[in-house]
């Protein structure tokens, strides 16, 4: 039962009930809760009074004052377009993708045994974008448009031949927050980013002279621009190639199916978002981003890329291909820091290309098309020059010093339009632009309304006429798209469910079972934190829509600001970056505003311990920092302070900042970390806690009030947004005072951030807004004495693995009375070393058992990293400690018998496996039903060990043909 | 792709493709849809006018259209009580049952070897409301409060020993709504009734005197009383029992955790509804209503019953007991025609039970207790007066004269209460009631306000105190309930999540595959039609608030019952029926009335042909009716057409009715459906059309136009409602002109029947009103050219299937061309005769091939009827004709090998076989593999074959404990 002491949510969202954690507590030696956490965390960092947040309040006035807040908002039909448009979420989509737990809850697919569906819904993903944008590969997907052209910034600049010092253009087209999210991040990177119109552009020379006579690395322009108009780039491209220069297009995935895609007019790398297949605008995200390249520079892809692989029968099984370009392998030698991206998002976006097919999406595209048409012989007849241009679906409307009249009279009829400048208005249609909204927009413009006008009672959105273009034949897409069955087999209703179950019942997620990976917090991500988001309210706003129709949802990032600086204890928080790596980027490029600001441009030195998350130092290197290791104690797994010291001494001058991870990527509450933010304070440098673990720290202790200076959290770990299988993540930046002019703003809304500030980081002014209701409905159901509880049974259940397992895992680091914070890491190298089984074998054979493994071989190669969260229950948690019991029986016998025909090495074992020859050296039950494991129940893995790195040496980035997986 | 010719909706409902509808048509043998129709169905009936309802519209436009419908109702906070609730649905309930298609598109468990999750849930439906009421046996769920009053009246009858004549006593304090609808069934059995103040009795004497000096059968209490008070019933028990009377509590769960439960103070039989745990009111309905027994009575128990058995290995399994007692059974014989329940909010309940567990029941019990004791403390401050009965969460309230004035007040402050008389009000709190609510309530007394009263913001509802109540003694439950350790295991949401997770993947519902269960009709659910139910504008209505604020509602109604006389061609449709048994009962009722009215007494003959379906003949029964069954063709499969001449001129003067269906239960249109009406009315009676088979007319024939004068549908099957594992139904019940008057009607809402009806068959005015938006939606996605064109595809898709086994299972009956009608019945008499293999083993071997068997053994012992349905696509379709064509295969084989070795007796093959010793004759993946199972993707039945018989006769009907089944 729920404890009555606590409010009940308090009980829902914590697994062990009361007497589970007095059981608990008497296994781990301590006699309280609280008594656990006074010995765990060192005094100095403690934070003694409760948090300061109102008291918890149940679920159902969660909801009635997230309804209050809804109200709020008021949701006119959008024409503003700008890269977020209105979509149909195909409904069998929304409740089995978006609304279904198997699919949200899953984590990134490192263990790509137990991911096969997610996989294959990215490489479909991966598909769609390669085939729509006319090139070789795409990634599996990125955080939004305006970021992904950064990548392709950085990845031109990287893949160009010309020196350093030369320029990127970018056509005035671009969308506005598409070139201010690259100039923020050429910036710290020395690169000279240079807009202007290429539109005339037909030779290299004219391409350098635009560039003021410098030499061109790369070029960016919009495909159709942002004011509509559609321009043939292919002169360009022969330009840019001419000298050396790259071409990314910022192209639109609807368009394309009519449009002649970028990679048959020669651009090198085409980025852009996939929202509106089938995404809402979410007052701007999280939405799928993408990238895709031409042959020659899949390696250089930045972030996440599927490939096909074999399993070790022989069949085909997908999985993470070249890993080794990612950050967390390369660290500051990597030449992006993204890792969690969209994938949720990615997923529904693919579905919706799946749904709707070629065909299909074709006819969305020639009906928005049609509409557009309808619409500008309405503005036509009505007055307004629409010019001549080709375009899509979005009207350049020239109404010379009337700009203002007209957007206040769309308003009046419940439509926001773009007011471009003050003779000129953008109007972007969509899908879901039904009669009554064109008829409503078109008398706006105050031309004569004919008697029979639709009004807003024809709300028909499929009645538009389908219109072919009538573009030049250059911009006419001749070439076929979405060939592959996938794209053709799932389009009954019916059908599409199935798929989504059959994909989803392939992978295991936290609603089968723990996955207790470390530092990734995978807790319980409740119903009624969710259930807001799908609210037109939350869900259909559109980023840059007036302000005063988002009161609600700004209010709703205030508070949960406000309510993030109180329990980090810093002075300001930024919601704006939408990933981890993004909060980081933010927070570095503070610190180092700060110190240019001071005068201090030497200031580019950034300690990173040698435990450090491999993105603390990719960030660093994006944020134009140099890299300088600490070394870490090898015996208690802190912060050498010796060679801290002599680091700091080293480069005093230089020093901008030092990134530490608290408590430690080993599971520890370092007491050195006051003397450590001390001694970096006094020569000059800023101190980087990254959030990674603050699930370890909520309320009992405040980065920002223990001596540092900049922190970034991840709302998809501690605040309960879920992981959706990589993304999307929200990583909110944190800062003293002093750091707060620094923080991300935008430059189209002024509100979003200081004047001061350091540009955008993420294409839309609060980021992933449309998921924070997730975590502010977290944090008001929990209140500052649940939030406490939450870490106080993090920190317990983590310790009783700890006491549990010690005996048969050697426990690597722990603090005071054997104490770990709220993850412990089990050393499996002596075992490794004796029996020959790797924490490979055991990982696999954890699937057996129906478990995620734990983190693998980081920070110490050779290790579990087990955080279980403070939502598994002890039933869960025994499990857990029972099965890895088990295997440490088997990894004796397997001492014994032999590694290579054990259980271990067999494992994970399907099916399949069972229903054939069975030649092995131990039986088919032990297999697969190993003990704690219930048939009825089992999870099977739709595929044995997978082969990884014969996927990476027969790169194959899509679909494969069923001719293809039959050779296999 | 969805073609393009027809809506998109409706190419998203059909299963095949345009270019798969080609390929089967030349498989059929005819040249179009439109050809394959017109030979298939008789000309007489074929209805060549297109449908009149509006077009189809778009999915964005439906739920437009939905929204503004919803718009129109007022939710107001209801404290109207008379047995419905304000209540809190568990979001991770509603989300993953009441949203989750593997939950509410599963079918009936009659394969209970794919239906172990639901199973058990209903196994804890009977463990909670059994422990609850402290009776022995619950039956898994009836249709509401009222109708299981009515059930409990012929139970009572039944089980009485008194002679025939005896009268049923009502206690005043019984719900209106309850005692109409007892009233509405006694009248055709001949049982009278009589409503009488209980209170004082306390011998058999005086309750013979109550009920005017004649015999007593059964007494009806409400417990706490329809006005809040708690009567002690022991004596009035007694007094009965003293009597040879049963009797009934008709019993609140709630209350029943504070409360003695009936089955201690001398309750033969509790009844009630579990709305109030966990379902939203909906304007009625649905909501599982229960029916518990003390021991003795549990073979007399109306509905379904789950027990556990075993299976053939030997371990526990659930499965429907003592089916011998069912009405598809016993026919004319039977003693109640209920089927299709409510089994998915009873699956809703029960996990609202293992959510909360006995403890946290039991303080929200003693929080809507508080809050009532807190009301009633604020109302005496303003001087009403609230009487001093112990209550439980219901308020009489004396304001002489003043009632509507008082209702108004309420009103003004957005509470609606119940205006019992001019002098008196009812208020009823629940769990959702919050301070601001007990505080707007009070002040519409007119009492002092003070200044520190919680105003609207007052919403967190966990903060009434918790109080027990001061009831004398012999109210106070001492006694213990859900002691099982279910009720304790799924307490943090995390839990409870998995545990319905795990649940729901041990079943085989439509988001797996095809269930092509004949006259079922299992088509898609959409989920557009399905996303409006949970909108609280629709869920959150009592059926009793006022009618200016159910406008929208009460409109959608109405239009949906204009829509289904369009398609059916009759004059009148009435919704309220919330199940086709009771649609069909409604139907005889109103016949049966008609003839009364005409003075035709006598004609109470209802002919029924031999292959009717059993619910048929049991309605007859309860409808007060004698049945006389008509021979069908065994050659044809026809009504034989001689007999039904001969049976009509015997019985000329008594003949009420005859009850058929349309296209035949054989799945043929009958060509002499004309000739047999007009010899029905030509002898004076009327012709019931069963309309289970619609699927195959609808667009292409109307019954109330080719001869019928009345028919029950059913939505779940024809129009989309999910069959939700054995209802929620709704059996909506249309007649011509002549019979309207006497369709059902309702005592609290005179807009919802005619003033001259035959009273309320169902406890709320439209019945199962909140899940009505879903065939709303289904018709105005579709048109009528979309229904009729899914007709069309769902006669081609039996006539596919057919024409593709006909060569491997004879096609039993079939009409011109070889055509059958939606569904064809294959005949394995032969092969059963030659081989051995029963229709059992083929449906235990389709399992294995992961799919639900088609309907056994109806209307023909040793056949399959085989209804694909629409939705079904071809790839699904020939999947399920190879698996068929292949088990033909594995039928040889066992004639020649022997069937009890056959692989076919073997199956189901569960995957615990399949690792332990195999010593059968045929090997491992023969047994799980068969071809067309992608290993990947297998469903594995959680159970083996399961004895029916050994559970029958060691009855266990609630959740057996863990040593029990350790036993097993």
């Amino acid at each position: 039962m729920t404890d009555p002491s606590m409010p009940e949510f308090v009980s829902r969202h914590i697994g062990p009930r009361e007497t589970d954690v007095e059981a608990m507590l008497e296994t781990v030696g301590q006699p309280t809760l609280e008594r656990l956490c006074e010995v765990a965390v060192p005094a100095v960092i403690r934070q003694d009074e409760p948090l300061t947040l109102a008291a918890a309040t149940s679920e159902l006035a969660v909801v009635e004052e997230l309804r209050a807040l809804a109200d709020r908002n008021v949701v006119h039909t959008s024409m503003i377009g700008l890269g977020y448009y209105g979509t149909i979420t195909p409904a069998v989509i929304q409740r089995n993708v978006l609304e279904n737990p198997a699919w949200y809850t899953a984590y990134t697919p490192y263990q790509p045994e137990i991911s096969q569906g997610r996989l294959e819904a990215l490489l479909n993903f991966q598909t769609m974008v390669s085939d729509l944008t006319g090139l070789t590969t795409s990634g599996s997907s990125l955080l939004d448009e305006a970021t992904a052209a950064a990548e392709a910034m950085t990845l031109m600049r990287r893949a160009s031949k010309v020196a350093d010092g030369a320029v990127l253009l970018i056509d005035e087209g671009v969308f506005p927050q598409t070139k201010a999210v690259i100039e923020t991040r050429a910036m710290p990177l020395g690169i000279s980013v240079l807009v202007t119109d290429l539109t005339g552009v037909t030779s290299g020379e004219a391409l350098r002279a635009a560039a003021g006579d410098r030499d061109v690395f790369g070029v960016v322009v919009q495909y159709p621009g942002a004011d509509g108009r559609i321009e043939d780039w292919r002169a360009v491209a022969d330009a840019a190639h001419e000298v050396g220069a790259l071409v990314t297009a910022a192209a639109d995935l609807l368009a394309l199916t009519l449009l002649t895609p970028p990679g048959e007019w020669g651009a090198d790398v085409a980025v852009g978002t996939s929202q509106r297949f089938g995404v809402q605008m979410g007052f701007g995200g999280p939405h799928a981003g993408y990238m895709a390249v031409r042959g020659g520079l899949e390696r250089s892809l930045p972030g996440r890329l599927v490939g096909v692989s074999l399993d070790e029968t022989g069949q085909a099984a997908y999985r993470l291909a070249l890993q080794t370009r990612e950050q967390h392998i390369r660290r500051d030698r990597a030449t992006s820091n993204i890792c969690t991206a969209q994938v949720l998002l990615a997923v529904m976006a693919s579905m919706y290309a799946v749904y709707h097919g070629p065909g299909g999406l074709r006819r969305i595209a020639l009906r928005v098309h049609g509409t557009a048409v309808d619409l500008a012989g309405r503005l036509r007849a009505s007055g307004a020059e629409v010019g001549d241009h080709p375009y899509f679906d979005t009207l350049r409307v020239s109404v010379p010093g009337r700009a203002d009249a007209v957007v206040a009279a769309a308003l009046e009829q419940g439509v926001n339009i773009w007011r471009q400048d003050g003779d000129t208005v953008l109007i972007s249609v969509d899908e879901t632009t039904d009669p009554g909204e064109v008829a409503a927009v078109a008398s706006a413009f105050g031309g004569e309304t004919k008697g029979e006008e639709p009004g807003p009672d024809a709300v028909d959105n499929s009645t538009a006429p389908l219109i072919e273009p009538d573009w030049p034949e250059s911009l006419r897409r001749t070439s076929e798209y979405l060939t592959h069955p996938v794209f053709h087999a799932h389009q009954s209703e019916t059908a599409m469910l199935r798929y989504l179950r059959r994909l989803a019942d392939r992978d295991f997620a936290l609603d089968r079972g723990m996955i207790p990976l470390g530092s990734c917090t995978m807790k319980l991500n409740a119903i009624t934190e969710m259930v807001s988001i799908t609210w037109p309210e939350f869900a259909g706003l559109h980023p840059f829509a007036p302000a005063d129709q988002t009161e609600g949802i700004r209010e709703l990032i205030s508070q949960l600001s406000g309510w993030l600086s109180d329990v980090t204890g810093y002075d300001a928080v930024s919601l704006q970056p939408n990933a981890g790596s993004q909060g980081e980027l933010a927070g570095l490029l503070a610190i180092r505003s700060y110190h240019l600001d001071r005068g201090d441009d030497e200031r580019r030195i950034c300690l990173i311990p040698s435990s450090a998350h491999g993105t603390n130092a990719a960030s660093a290197v994006m944020a134009g920092m140099k890299v300088v290791v600490v070394k870490t104690d090898t015996i208690t797994g802190n912060v050498d302070m010796d060679d801290l010291k002599s680091k700091i001494t080293e480069h005093a001058e230089q020093l901008a900042a030092i990134m530490v991870t608290y408590p430690s990527t080993h599971g520890v509450y370092e007491d050195t970390i006051s003397d450590l933010c001390a001694m970096v304070h006094d020569a000059g440098g800023q101190v980087y806690v990254d959030g990674a673990n603050l699930n370890a720290l909520l309320g009992l202790a405040k980065p920002g009030r223990f001596g540092a200076d900049v922190s970034h959290l991840n709302l998809h770990k501690t605040f309960c947004i879920p992981h959706g299988g990589g993304g999307p993540g929200v990583g909110p930046v944190g800062v003293r005072e002093h750091l707060a002019p620094y923080l991300p703003n935008h430059p189209l809304a002024p509100e979003a951030g200081p004047d001061s500030g350091v540009g955008p980081i993420s294409a839309a002014p609060y980021g992933s807004a449309g998921i924070l209701p997730i975590s502010w409905a977290y944090v008001r159901l929990m209140g500052g004495a649940g939030l406490a509880r939450a870490t106080q049974v993090a920190v317990l259940n983590a310790n009783y693995i700890a006491a549990r397992l010690r005996e048969h895992f050697p426990v690597l680091y722990s603090g005071t009375d054997e104490l770990v914070a709220h993850e412990c890491i089990l050393d499996l190298r002596g075992l490794t070393k004796d029996s020959g089984v790797t924490v490979d074998d055991v990982a696999k054979r954890l699937i057996d058992y129906g478990f995620h493994a734990p983190t693998m071989s980081f920070p110490v190669a050779g290790t579990f990293m087990v955080e279980p969260t403070e939502s598994e229950d002890k039933g869960e948690i025994d499990r857990f400690c029972d099965a890895m019991i088990a295997i440490r029986r088997e990894i004796d016998d397997a001492a014994e018998g032999g590694v290579e025909s054990s259980v271990l090495r067999g494992a994970p074992h399907t099916a399949q496996m069972l229903a054939g020859e069975w030649q092995r050296s131990y039986d088919r039950a032990t297999a697969v039903f190993p003990a704690g494991v219930e048939a009825a129940d089992k999870y099977w893995p739709p595929v044995a060990r997978i082969d990884g790195a014969y996927g990476d040496r027969n790169l194959v980035c899509s679909c494969p043909s069923p001719e293809e997986l039959a050779q296999d």
